[in-house]
């Protein structure tokens, strides 16, 4: 069975991180923080609502330097809201494009921060400001004596580091995926259309006890594929050919990101190379995970072994990163990434390679980082490609 | 059986997005247009993918004055847009924090664009700019002699209006998740958590054909519910209670957008009667939806009827919304949007009102604006609350 994992967090886990947030505000100098996305505002909130989904409305939440996050929201979202922790509710009857909230949020900004002081929004890598640039730039005219600075690394260096409680909801995903890709042989077989294949995939993960399966992507093709980031199509996998599925797939807001490869009939030795290579790679980077080493190093000693094996790199550009509430997180697994590794942090490990002629190879696994070393959340990839027969 | 939809579009149907758009670029005086969300991007080139989901990357589209799109993307995404109808594909080797191509963008901007040109990007309601807020910044400085402007005009008034072959494809997943919405009563039962009972919908809409379900909110409660944007708890069903089950479902990237209500049992007189008065509500939007009113008086038409019901209002904010490739678009069915209805606009019927002891009671159904009138795309809701035994 799946390892039990309980749906949500204890109030003090939130508590928790608003004062770690706080902390590093202090230490930046931010009087407060400005968060406009989905994962930030649930990390901060508890609430996990798929409404964002609908570009139509912002939602906002403020961490002031001391006390609890104030929620600054649509009147269609004040009713799950208040289920959660967060009791300072300020809401307004959106959609109301001449002043979609931001007034409201304007004087809440400068009710909790002193004239003069600097205001955090998260403006680094791998974020956006999840409102409308005009509305930003009316937000920033109406906080006069308010400054902007970046806030990336508040959240950043919170959310790289995952609780107990954020590890547990990971390896149950991680557990019913892995699960779902032991089975994919009895119920995949050639005939399926790929479309066909990936809603058998997605269909078995939900019976298996996934919430959701928002991240599904994958190619099949004749001795290999040349993309991985494909919707499927109608193209009828057939002998000989080979399958890569990678799934994001949700427990309680928190994802796996993995793939698994399969050939159906048979396989070519240089498929078979490739795969046994980037399996190797992964190895490597399962051995060299550690806390004190850095992304940078843990990159290198997957490379290293792709190059030993005579290949050069793909064109993802990393090999693997972080893991959580999104299905990528900071940090990257890459030259100059240079993030130190610590306890806690949930990393995907994905070495790939280009093989023959064009084509592709990618694995890739999930692991946390405890004191001694790498532990992993998904059940280890065969080491031989299997053969769908 | 649903109706048929050719997956994907013409060439010229790119072709005629491509020159629509430059024919308003030319009217705001924009010398190209810049493009960075999913729905956007894929308008304007065909290119389909979840990869989205992840935050990594950046990616960019441009419209220039004249000619094609150009693509400025990550080269993870190389191979799959070159499978589009975009020859110029230009791309740099993401994740590079300190340069997320924006020098090739830049550049790309300052190659289509004439010195002191102006720059159109979405600004306005309901968008947002899909880069980290210190890149578009960075961008800005970069682009000296070229000054920004909304952009948000050229890409609504093409949206909000569909063709033919957008249409087909928000019909079959409308016919898709009708088909699952009359066979619920046969697979969702008293006893079943809310997870359960989503998990079984979910399942049967991907059975019936759906590409995915990425939007499935609702809730259940003793004569009603509360809230209506909620993920699924693990309350269990009772005699007595309602359910609603509200779902953007897929079809070849075009979503539907609509719910249904269900009491098991037995259901309250006020909850009977609600559901009339919103069916009614329902019934005066279908019949005044027509080209030549306001979304304004549409809204009208539907809030007349809940008034002389008894009703205010409910905390949803409209009535009503476009409908595409996203789950809610422009424009709203409320007061202050007036915006005017056009032949082959696509739209929900939303009216919603409270009634008891703080129960809300919603209903939906999407519409296709045609030159006579609207036309049902969602198959209708029974007149009577379904009661299921």
């Amino acid at each position: 069975m799946h390892p039990i994992a309980e749906r949500g967090f204890t109030q003090s886990e939130f508590e928790r991180r608003t004062e770690k947030a706080q902390a590093i505000m202090a230490r930046l100098g931010l009087g407060a923080l400005l968060l406009t996305t989905e994962p930030e505002v649930r990390y901060f909130t508890g609430f996990d609502t798929i409404f964002w989904l609908s570009p139509t409305r912002p939602w906002f939440v403020v961490i002031p330097a001391k006390g609890a996050p104030i929620a600054v929201i649509p009147e269609i979202g004040a009713p799950s809201m208040s289920l959660t922790w967060i009791s300072d509710v300020r809401t307004w009857l959106a959609p109301q494009p001449e002043d979609d909230g931001i007034s409201l949020l304007a004087n809440t900004l400068r009710e909790v921060m002193p004239q003069g002081g600097v205001l955090g929004v998260p403006m680094g890598h791998e974020t956006h400001v999840r409102m409308p640039a005009a509305d930003f730039m009316a937000l920033q005219a109406k906080l006069d004596g308010i400054s902007l600075a970046d806030g990336t690394d508040v959240v950043r260096s919170l959310r790289m580091v995952k609780s107990e409680a954020e590890i547990a909801k990971i390896a149950r995903i991680c557990s019913i995926a892995s699960s779902a890709f032991e089975d994919l042989p009895t119920y995949i077989k050639t005939g399926d259309t790929e479309r066909q294949a990936f809603a058998k995939f997605k269909i078995d993960l939900l019976q298996k006890g996934a919430d959701d399966v928002p991240y599904l992507v994958g190619s099949s093709g004749p001795g290999g594929f040349e993309d991985v980031i494909n919707r499927p199509s109608d193209r009828i996998i057939a002998d000989g050919d080979m399958l890569l599925l990678d799934t994001g797939a949700l427990y309680d807001g928190y994802s796996c990101d993995f793939d698994r490869n399969y050939a159906f009939g048979h396989a070519t030795d240089a498929a078979k190379s490739a795969y046994d290579l980037a399996w190797r790679a992964t190895e490597a980077g399962l051995q060299a995970a550690r806390p004190g080493i850095t992304t940078t190093e843990l990159w290198a000693a997957m490379a290293k072994v792709l190059e030993d094996g005579g290949c050069g790199g793909h064109q993802i550009g990393r090999m693997g990163h972080g893991l959580g509430m999104q299905v990528t997180e900071w940090p990257s697994n890459m030259p100059g990434d240079n993030t130190l590794i610590e306890a806690g942090m949930v990393l995907t490990l994905e070495p790939g390679l280009a093989f023959g002629d064009g084509k592709m190879m990618l694995h890739e696994e999930n692991i946390v980082i405890r004191e001694d070393g790498a532990e992993l959340l998904t059940r280890r990839a065969p080491p031989a490609l299997p053969i769908i027969t």
